[in-house]
Formats: structure tokens, sequence, C-alpha cells
């Protein structure tokens, strides 16, 4: 059984940003889009892991909405940056979190020996779905991607993960329109909300806060981990209540990354670019006990332990 | 290491079917949906393998268009089938491959004992996204589901897999509107076919046909498995040119399922499809030497051998 780490990150921001009272949200413009993105992403974790994709064995598309139906994303990412490398490509899919499920999933490959290096790729430009009549999430989604190179270790390791799925709270946050349930040439002109991002702000929040709750509550059962062997978390930056869900769930302000003042959610790039952030601000160090804590539509809540 | 096993296949078909010089596709109609067949198939892939939602651990959409953008569409297959059962759902996406992928990636988790029983979920209803002036699509797509119960077994395994996606392929086969890249709200009555499936079906299949042989040749020098130890090939029932590159590729007629007269390409659904059809005729039996050997829209081949 081989150990499992996260080699290397590498971020791609756009260009601009815009400025809300809620705080900054960097979003594409121009020419920018989420393949370039995506790819940008990916070469930045390349070099910041002192590898080339000739070293990788797979490309994971870890986001929550693809670049076309078919086909999958990471073929597509794999066109730009591998065209003539014979590996994997495919898109594993949880919405917001697809970047702790994808790592959980590649973990065991990794393990079994499947795959020596694999490179997830994460990243969402929310901002050309956003309703301006919603404003609770017209003002708190930025775009973003981030990818990871994802190694065998000597010294790293994936500790505990769990991943539930509460369907209850299916539509809290979705996008119907553009799948097979209303596919996109039924878009009129006057139904374009179907086609943009909703979210029920209070029901998703309240639902979330009791969600993640039981899930935090149950991990020193199941994984014999308590809140004081944890050094970090890196929640998903859902929204400005974060700090809200952390008092309530007693987990102290130096315990935990909250960047949606200056980022926004990021959808499926924002736990992977907390976690970035927490390594550059010097609040993560290699060794140190992290926690990935994330809720998603679906609902889904993922929670997972790494040794850094 | 646990071994891996497929228990039990349930498969859910539209009710109605359109017959083409070509063949018979069977295609939804009226109220039925995506949504329902995918539902359906899993309810007898349950059914047939003794089990019950209640002993699943995850539930895996292995679909190749989703249902909607926003959430995955296996947390909108378990608001249907498991609304109170705190398991996770997520989706594999390999287009027409889904199925393989995720029962390789699944596997490792059942080996590693993470998961005891996984509902994979897959299925399309490629029909709804014809063109119909692209004849040799138009009447070469079926729609379909089939379910998958994967478990822990004494018996059966997955003894090899491999995956490699040939991306100087990655628009022969697409369908390029309706996610990021062209989303759906620039859908305007006069660009329809850029929502519709397209598949450049001469160069499409002189690839695959080239790529799968590749595959196939290799798979003796890195699997140890010979074509003569395989009992069954169950190929993607990609098109009616099946049997001309199983020919080309010396593969004898009564070693593999060409069922696309009947039930033409039913994307992620026709490789457990022609599985469960397989068993069906008695053309597989328990402690048979499978291989799965499918082709996708990526361009990606599967290859995978199983101890049924």
């Amino acid at each position: 059984m081989l150990n499992i780490g996260i080699k290397g990150l590498g971020v791609a921001l756009p260009k601009n940003y815009v400025e809300f009272e809620s705080g900054r949200r960097y979003r594409i413009s121009g020419e920018e889009n989420h393949l370039d993105l995506l790819c940008k992403s990916a070469e930045n974790a390349l070099s910041n892991s002192g590898l080339t994709i000739d070293d990788m064995d797979v490309i994971i598309g870890a986001c929550a909405v693809g670049l076309q139906p078919i086909p999958c994303t990471a073929a597509l990412v794999h066109e730009v940056i591998a065209k003539d490398r014979k590996i994997p490509a495919f898109d594993i899919n949880s919405t917001c979190t697809s970047f702790i499920t994808a790592l959980d999933v590649v973990g065991y490959q990794i393990q079994a020996g499947r795959y020596k290096h694999a490179l997830i790729v994460s990243g969402d430009v929310g901002s050309i779905a956003l309703n301006e009549n919603e404003r609770h999430s017209y003002e708190l989604l930025g775009d973003g991607a981030v990818s990871a190179v994802i190694s065998q270790s000597e010294t790293s390791d994936i500790l505990y993960a769990t991943q539930i799925t509460y369907s209850v709270g299916a539509h809290l946050t979705e996008i119907s329109g553009g799948g097979t349930a209303l596919p996109a040439y039924y878009y009129n002109g006057n139904n374009k909300e179907k086609y943009q991002f909703h979210m029920e702000g209070k029901s998703a929040l309240v639902a979330t806060a009791k969600l993640v709750g039981e899930v935090l509550n149950n991990i020193e059962k199941s994984s014999g981990f308590k809140l004081d062997d944890i050094d970090m978390i890196i929640p998903h930056q859902a929204s400005s209540a974060l700090g809200l869900i952390m008092r309530r769930l007693n987990v102290p302000e130096n315990k935990y990354i909250d960047i949606t003042k200056q980022y926004g959610n990021m959808v499926s790039a924002s736990v992977p670019f907390a976690l970035d952030y927490a390594i550059k601000s010097g609040r993560v160090r290699r060794g140190d006990i992290v926690m990935f804590l994330g809720s998603a539509a679906g609902l889904t809540i993922n929670a997972m332990i790494i040794k850094f």
C-alpha cells in the first residue's frame, strides 16, 4: 500500500474582477474562457511540482460544469496539454466538492499502484450562468481554476475520507436547464433563469450548517481524529456565512481558512484554491494534519483528513 | 485485498422503438425521460442482485450526458431511489465508456474496503439530441439505461484494466453546445445543430479501428492475457461497422457480442446492456473470462478483463 500526497498546486485566475460590497470576485472577460483557465492551472501545477505532462499517468477533470456535454472536460484539457500522451482522461463530478471526490477516488488508484502521478484539474466559470436578479448568488460566485499533481509519497497521505449525499437538498442549488431534463434547445429567450445558477440562499445555508455539523460530529467516532488533532480546516468557501457556521460548530477562527470576502465561492476551484492560499500564507506546512470540509449541490458533504 | 464482482444487472428500455433499415432503435416518447429510465434500471439491478438500496454504500452516475448541469446525475437518482440513505452520490464520465471507467474506479475502492456494495447507474437518451440531417447518427443511437450492483466477491474479480485518451480525436464525436464553451442561452433557433449530437462517421470509425487495434495488440504484453484466454468480448456497440472492425482484428465471430442491428448504439448503456444480453442468451456464464472493449468520444479506449 503506497502513500498519497499533493505534490504541487497551480492556480489560474481571470485578469479582471468585480468589486461588490461583499467582496472581490474574479470573473472572465473578453477572450478568456473556462478551458484556458483549466489548462493554465494545469501547467502551473506541473511546473510547481517540478514535473511535466510526460510524468502524468492520468488527467481527471473535477469541475462542477463541463465545457461541452460531449466529450468529457478532461479529454478537452488533454487535447491542449497532452495531445500525444497515451494516458486516460475522465471526469469526476460532485459539483463544488469535485476536487475532494477526485482526490479520494484517485488516492485508491495510486495506493494500489495503478498510477504514479495524477493531474486533477478543477475550475469553473460560474459568472457566465449568473442571474442578476438573484443578488445573493450574483455577488457570490467567482471564476478560477486550480489543478493539483497527486503522487505517490513517502511523507504525505490521505488518512480518512467520507462523503454523504443528502438529496433532500438536491434542488437547493442547481442549474436545471442544459442537460437532458431541459435541453439547451428549449431556451427561448424568456426562460433564461432555468439555464442560470439558482441557490435557495437561506435554505441551502441552514441545511448545509446542519449537515456539515452532523458529518463533523461523527468524524471523531469514525476516524479517531479529534478537532484538536487537526492543524487546519480547508472548507469549501460556500458563502460569507462560513464564519457563522464555523462558530456554531465551535471551530476556532485560527483553525480554518475563510477567504470568501476576497474571492467568493469559486465552485470546484474553491477548496484547492483555499489550500493554495493557506500554504502561501504559511498557515499550512508540509507534515500538517489538514481537513478538507466541503458542501456541494446534491446536497453532498465531503470530509477528508490528510497529512500534507 | 478483496475481490470485486458484478453481482447483478438491471435494464430499462423505452416502451417504443423506431425501425430503420439499419435496425431497431428504442427511443423515449411521451412522458418517458432519462431520470425514469435510470431509476428503473437501478431498481431492477437491486432486485436482480437480491439486495435493496439499504445495502448500497455509494451511487455512481456513469452517463455520457447528465440530467442537469448542476447537481450531478447521481444526486438526482439518489433523490428518487435513496432519499434518506446517507451514502455518497457522484458521477464519473468518459462518455460511452463511463460504465467501464466507473467499474474500474470503484473496483479499487471496494478492493480497499471503502465500500462493500456500489450501484453504478448508466444510461442515455441520445434521441433527444439527434440531428435528422446527419443520417448515420440519426439512425444509430438508441435510448436505454443499465445499472449494476458491484460487490465484494469470493469468485469474481477485475483482472486487468487500461484506458487511453487519444485526444487527436476529441472533436470526432461531440455535442459542442450546452456547457460553458457554448452556453445553452446562446441557442437561437438557427444554431440547433451545435446543441445536437455530431459524429464524423468515417473519421471516427477509422480512428477507432486503429486505436482499438493498438490497445488490443498491447494487451498480451501488458496483461499477460492472449485472445485465446478470453471467453467473450463485450464491445461498445459503437456502430454497425463493429463486425468489420472485429474481423480486421482477427476476432472470431463467436467471441464477441454484436447487437448493433437490434439495439443500435445506446451510448453509456451499450456496454452493460451487451453484457446483460450475453448473460441472458447464455453466451456469458459465471466464471467466464470476459473482456470489455470500448471506444468513447474523447477519443477514449477502455479495455478491461474480468472473471465474471
